[in-house]
């Protein structure tokens, strides 16, 4: 966490560059009509601005732990725009009193069972970057005598390596380019590349369910999840490790999505595979976004897996720098470490012209160049140059969004899955809905739409609103109205609350219209039995 | 159920036919070296056979039921061998009081409010398919007042399908042929082809964890389930169609494997997709099972995935009249809808020629034939011969198995799966222990292997034991000394107790080593929550 920013994402001077920052903020506030903007400075959070410690490293023994302001204020917030807004405007209200820092499951044992024994809430922190309010201690201070938040970034390490079956045994903690080097060292890799990739873990990704790379097949981070384990105040859980079983209801599935309220995950075995050395991509160009839409619906059910396949809107095309004609554009790829990509790409184009999509020159290479974002650290030219600049783009979006709401501007996503036959419907109303209370809240907005994984059964939309903000503590209120709206809007047209966002707080009334309510009972049960005691992030989930 | 058989597999005169039947049962007991057999008559059960039933037909109002002594019958075992000679023997000791017919969502709702109240045991009933006890009433007669089947094949419609999202919602009680039917009439499959096909519900599936047609990718019934209904004691548990959510652990998984142990599974909406009219196969022979396997292994682990891969060691080949020449045969065969599956085929040919795998000439289809083992009662010929001469068989095994068994033979099957690392040790002392308890319990034995699914991180090896039985009563014994064996190989070489064959309550003290042991207190917290009184198919899963 060292060079880690005290607010907002990532590290000082990462992204595009000020300067690229500068000129996407004017060209969103050109499409806004809002005049030209200057970024605000972000102050150094100091005891001042944070509540008083009630905690001291003395209080949990056995592990290292800090209550140093800057690492409590680090530890404040996830990376949504209402963090991130709160942080900037120097409110560090639910700061944790402590943030302890274990190396090894033994010290991660010491943690749990002192919060435990002395009833101090226990907030697991991967990378912090939750974007739903997962690892805000919202509300905790005054239920509890002590917030603790348990930082697993110390567990780090690759442990084992099976390349017979594919299969790595990695902790928890492990940071995404951490997990990477060390299995690039191997020939493998995880492929699992969230837009929070950098600065988010392993057991992050299990807790909430993220989605990564892959547009089809391996969405989720369940997919590559063999078996966990998970430390609760009730002891160990760890579950076999098996490519698949019949034998009662699947035990990953408590763990995967669970927020850290049932346990600690301390480490996982998950499915790796031989690094990709072929790939075959195109940029394929619409004119309307939804005979795209049905173009990638019918790619998807023939039973082709493309790796990439995101269909952006007009809008996203432009602020992406992939097309800046008004059409929407879908980047699509297939890769492999054997096999000759070429052929699927070359059925897929049949598939796509079909629906008006128009092809650039396809790109084939097969050598052994980078790929992935972890690329970028890399060295070597990358051969698919659009591919290479949609990664780029991907994994700055948080540090322009930064840059954004230090020009006081709105800018953030949301995101959903749904069946084909409501998707068409839920774009327009979201689009209408989202559009009309931003006009009212904040004047005017953007809100604009992309595909980012396919399912035979149907999408998954993702959403970016960017509007013109008020003054000092006005953004926060503006923004839950407009996703409070949103939340509606996904509700009467069949949309899961998130996709790939998880719940934790900021989730929770979508969700509990979502979940079935003896499901909600069956969750508060199995809480009961592992973390009888309510210590672990409680809230998240709604239980 | 009318035609169907009073013990054993299917209906009167169904399978391969007597003669086909005869001669593989002699080809087995020649190769065990055991004289010849011949079958000894099933016994038609009646009153007298049966435990004295303490309901009637009065005593569950608001629905339809049964106490005649054929029903109760039916439904008093599953299909495993110990179920079938015990049937054939003339033991129903655990039939069950009364079997309730329901054909509505509402008479469900009367059965179980009524069993609930007055404390009867209700064991859901789909196609009575069960291998591992899950659905006979083991030891509830002294436990409970009552012990009612709940019989859901009246609820056997499809009720709705969705063309643009490749969704069709049908009630849980459709048996196989049944929903195929009537997803045919409109261009879809669901293409879930288990071995027991013909006579398991879609319910059932879901509640076992059902492994079926592809032998990878969408492997298991959880893989084709958006969504369920769900009748607990409590009310309706009714889960979202979604293609996919992040939102929480995921609520369906509580219900797939759950073995009706929570509730009444009463619909479910499942992807479905259209009819597959390209096909291409091909028959793959190795001088070596190992050499076959590492071959399947470089295919899945390519990416590749076929619909058909199996791959039988020489015994089973020999059985199953794919070969006679002590090689093992892949039959290997990849469909689709739209797409050409020759180049899929052509990169696995490659493949498992690096393996010293030898292929016969590949079969391409793209006609509007059959496929799938629903097609042995449709119109027009198979182009595949030899995959519809292994449909053929694998469909009729059940049959084959009660005509060994009417001849004082024991044979049985049992499945798992396990990492590719530790594979090989796996079969090798399977082979051994299995065959070492099975002469000195039976004098000698068939040890056969099999893998039916396949998975980037390892194989579902299937096994079948052919054995002589002992007389009147002795086979079940002789049968639970092979199996106690063979679990005890599973858990020490890390094989999953089962595949797709269910816990149940055969399976309980392997499951019980098996899962961690605070998943089983949240089972336990889960039974709790949604069956208070412990109605539900009490016993299985050991909860």
């Amino acid at each position: 966490m060292q060079n880690r920013k005290p607010w907002g994402w990532g590290v000082v001077g990462g992204g595009l560059g000020d300067a690229a920052h500068a000129n996407l903020t004017e060209l969103a506030a050109g499409l806004l009509g809002v005049g030209p903007t200057s970024p605000i400075e972000s102050p150094i959070p100091d005891a001042r601005a944070l509540p008083k410690g009630r905690l001291s490293p003395a209080d949990i023994p056995g592990c290292p732990s800090s209550s140093e302001p800057l690492d409590r204020a680090r530890h404040t917030y996830g990376q949504a725009l209402r963090d991130v807004v709160r942080a900037l405007e120097g409110d560090f209200e639910p700061a944790p009193d402590l943030i302890a820092h274990p190396r090894s499951e033994a010290e991660v044992e010491a943690v749990l069972e002192t919060c435990d024994r002395r009833g101090f809430a226990a907030i697991p922190f991967g990378g912090g970057t939750s974007v739903v309010g997962g690892i805000e201690g919202r509300g905790l201070r005054g239920a509890f005598p002590g917030v603790v938040s348990v930082d697993l970034t110390g567990l780090d390490r690759v442990l084992e390596l099976d390349p017979t079956s594919q299969l790595a045994r990695i902790q928890a903690g492990s940071l995404g380019p951490v997990l990477e080097d060390q299995l690039r060292a191997q020939g493998f890799t995880l492929r699992f590349f969230p837009q929070s990739f950098e600065f988010s873990t392993l057991g992050g990704w299990i807790a909430t369910r993220a989605g990564g790379h892959f547009a089809t097949r391996w969405t989720h981070i369940d997919d590559l999840t063999s078996a966990v384990r998970l430390l609760t105040p009730r002891g160990w859980l760890e579950t076999p490790v098996l490519p698949a079983s019949g034998a009662g209801p699947d035990p990953n599935a408590m763990v995967l999505g669970s927020e850290g309220a049932f346990g600690v995950i301390t480490e996982a075995t998950v499915r790796v595979r031989r690094r990709p050395r072929r790939r075959a991509s195109v940029g394929v160009r619409f004119d309307d976004f939804f005979a795209g839409a049905r173009a990638v619906r019918g790619l998807v059910q023939s039973g082709l897996a493309p790796a990439q396949c995101r269909l952006l809107d007009p809008t996203e095309a432009m602020l992406n720098g992939a097309d800046f004609t008004g059409r929407s554009v879908l980047v699509l790829g297939f890769e492999s470490a054997d096999l000759d990509p070429a052929p699927d790409l070359s059925r897929a184009l049949e598939l796509v012209r079909d629906h008006g999509g128009v092809g650039d020159a396809p790109r084939i290479s097969g050598n052994s160049g980078p790929e992935g974002p972890e690329a970028q650290n890399g060295s070597g030219h990358d051969p698919d140059a659009e591919l290479s600049q949609w990664r780029r783009m991907f994994l700055s979006g948080p540090y322009l969004r930064d840059h954004m709401v230090r020009c006081g501007l709105i800018a953030e996503t949301f995101e959903t899955a749904c069946p084909w036959r409501t998707f068409e419907g839920l774009v327009e109303e979201m689009r209408d809905e989202v559009g009309r209370i931003a006009g009212e809240v904040c004047g005017t907005a953007l809100v604009t739409c992309r595909l980012t994984h396919l399912y035979p059964d149907g999408p998954a939309p993702y959403f970016t609103v960017i509007a013109p903000g008020g003054g000092h503590g006005a953004r926060v209120g503006q923004w839950d109205a407009i996703k409070a709206g949103a939340m509606e809007v996904l509700a009467r047209c069949g949309g899961t609350i998130t996709h790939h966002h998880a719940v934790g707080r900021d989730h929770l009334p979508g969700y509990e219209r979502e979940r079935p309510h003896l499901h909600a009972e069956v969750l508060a049960a199995t809480k009961r039995t592992l973390d009888p005691r309510g210590i672990l992030n409680p809230g998240v989930l709604g239980i």
